[in-house]
């Protein structure tokens, strides 16, 4: 078996120790999780391919690895999830530069590295290699915060709309090194209880996901404030490369990695900058929740219009890397 | 979106219902999984490539995906598992015939029949599309059997071995066929208890999956007696055509889904052929857990042959079907 699989699954193994809920890891025929209390569990699964979502030709194979978890704790954060433990199946290329152990290698150390970051034991795995691009799925396992998982649906009338963070331009490269806001996501929870009615995470571009929480929510309606939505720099700077506003870049790019939440319209004043542990993100007051269905967005003059979602979709036939 | 990623999700919500422990299923950022009890959970992971484990121009897309679910029922049964629910994510070539939606909507209804048939409910995933092949990869998870999973550690010199069904030339088509040997393994766990002390299922031939029982186990050996290895009728097949002798094919093919088992020698006798409720399912006595490290085969005259393990290796760089 001498440079084949078991070598690198040997190697990972070395590389990896139970903890946590995790009580049996890298190794045998399943992982076995001892999980604490009777809790629910969040489950969710995003793979990354190539010439897909990256370039392995183009990126760093650490940038590669970590956004296939970073992603995963996005989804894990829109529920106020607390991160667990992760299972990564890979595809390696076997005409890989270095060949297919020495990329392995190199994927499994930041996927570790990441997980230590945000506390999650990487539990196991399945390791390939083949003639085609490399893929990376990966698996991951939280808990709840009390009083339980956030989802899309629960948004209500005269809820108040907020994002975190700021958002558009994430092609020039923000989107190869997400930040998920798992501690924020778990503060928002603690802080709101019941009323934090609905949360997601911003992947396919703000209009597109809040889209989903104001569907999930029995299709109610949003008003935007055009001047209250945090356009990041990067908006800006895609802006001036391709002619469309900041604004647009900030409703309809994907892979910002922040949430957008709905609060009970009671609580909203209570959401101050200072919730969350890292003073430079801030918490945006963005809109209102409305019975009346469709995206609009009201402008500095009055003016309303109507947002049409266009979002990424994944089975656009162009090749590239997302959004 | 139309034509799009969004429709088939749709599509595939509409087709699916949350049910035992899943609360929350296809459709939100991740899913809700409530256990019973306060047991140990099992996750396992697989990852099914074009090329490398099925080959899409030539096998029925329904038995490809069975196998992806299958595979990991497999690995489930391993430790005595129960199968509760699974996520799923695939990546569907942008030019398959008929294009990625319908290949979608084929392979989710073969893994929806798949899982109601071992009581699996289909939690979520991500669908992609790509310029790639055809990736499939499932994550299953499980609840422990009492008194606990059934790990590959822990045989011990003198425990007796088994294993079900009977072994070799899987590659003749079994090998996208498995049946997975998940009632098997709750069985044999609820029958011996403690007194089943070590369990895998045979994925990369019998030689090398007992030699991870034996290595686990803290460098044990074995001696198997070559009469008592049950040969497949399609080991013989095969023998007939590579003129390899039904026996190697017994020990070294891969992919015969069985369970391979070490168990206490005072406990032995009491595993009858009745205990599975396919009672033309046996369970077969090979042999013999040794201190010495080693695997052996006794031949009917007496003579001892020192066994190498020859499975299949993942990163062997030779295209095609494994194994």
């Amino acid at each position: 078996m001498s440079g084949g699989e078991f070598d690198l699954i040997a190697w990972i193994r070395q590389h990896s120790t139970p903890a946590g809920i995790v009580r049996v890891g890298i190794g045998d025929d399943c992982a076995v999780l001892a999980p604490e209390g009777p809790g629910e569990l969040l489950v969710t699964t995003d793979m990354l391919l190539d010439g897909r979502h990256f370039r392995l030709a183009e990126h760093d194979p650490a940038d590669i690895a970590r956004k296939a978890l970073l992603v995963n704790l996005s989804d894990l954060a829109a529920m106020a999830g607390i991160p667990q433990a992760a299972v990564v199946a890979v595809a390696l290329p076997i005409d890989a530069p270095g060949g297919p152990q020495r990329l392995g290698r190199a994927l499994h150390a930041a996927l570790a590295q990441a997980a230590s970051e945000y506390s999650v034991v990487l539990a196991g795995g399945d390791t390939n290699a083949w003639r085609g691009p490399l893929v990376l799925s990966v698996t991951l396992i939280g808990q709840a915060t009390p009083p339980g998982p956030v989802l899309r649906a629960g948004a209500r009338p005269g809820d108040v709309l907020f994002v975190t963070g700021s958002l558009g331009g994430s092609l020039l490269g923000r989107h190869l090194r997400p930040s998920p806001r798992v501690a924020e996501g778990v503060a928002l929870r603690r802080e709101l209880g019941v009323q934090l009615h609905a949360m997601i995470d911003i992947s396919d571009g703000l209009a597109v996901d809040l889209g989903h929480i104001l569907a999930e929510s029995g299709g109610l309606g949003a008003t935007l404030e055009a001047e209250a939505i945090p356009t990041h720099r990067d908006a800006v700077a895609l802006g001036a490369e391709d002619g469309r506003s900041p604004l647009e870049h900030a409703l309809h790019d994907g892979e910002d990695f922040e949430l957008c939440l709905a609060v009970e319209a009671a609580a909203a004043d209570r959401l101050a900058d200072g919730l969350f542990a890292d003073r430079s993100l801030a918490l945006h007051r963005i809109g209102t929740v409305e019975a009346e269905p469709g995206l609009r967005l009201r402008h500095g003059d009055g003016r309303v219009e109507v947002i049409e979602p266009l979002g990424f979709d994944h089975f656009r036939p162009t090749p590239g890397v997302s959004p």
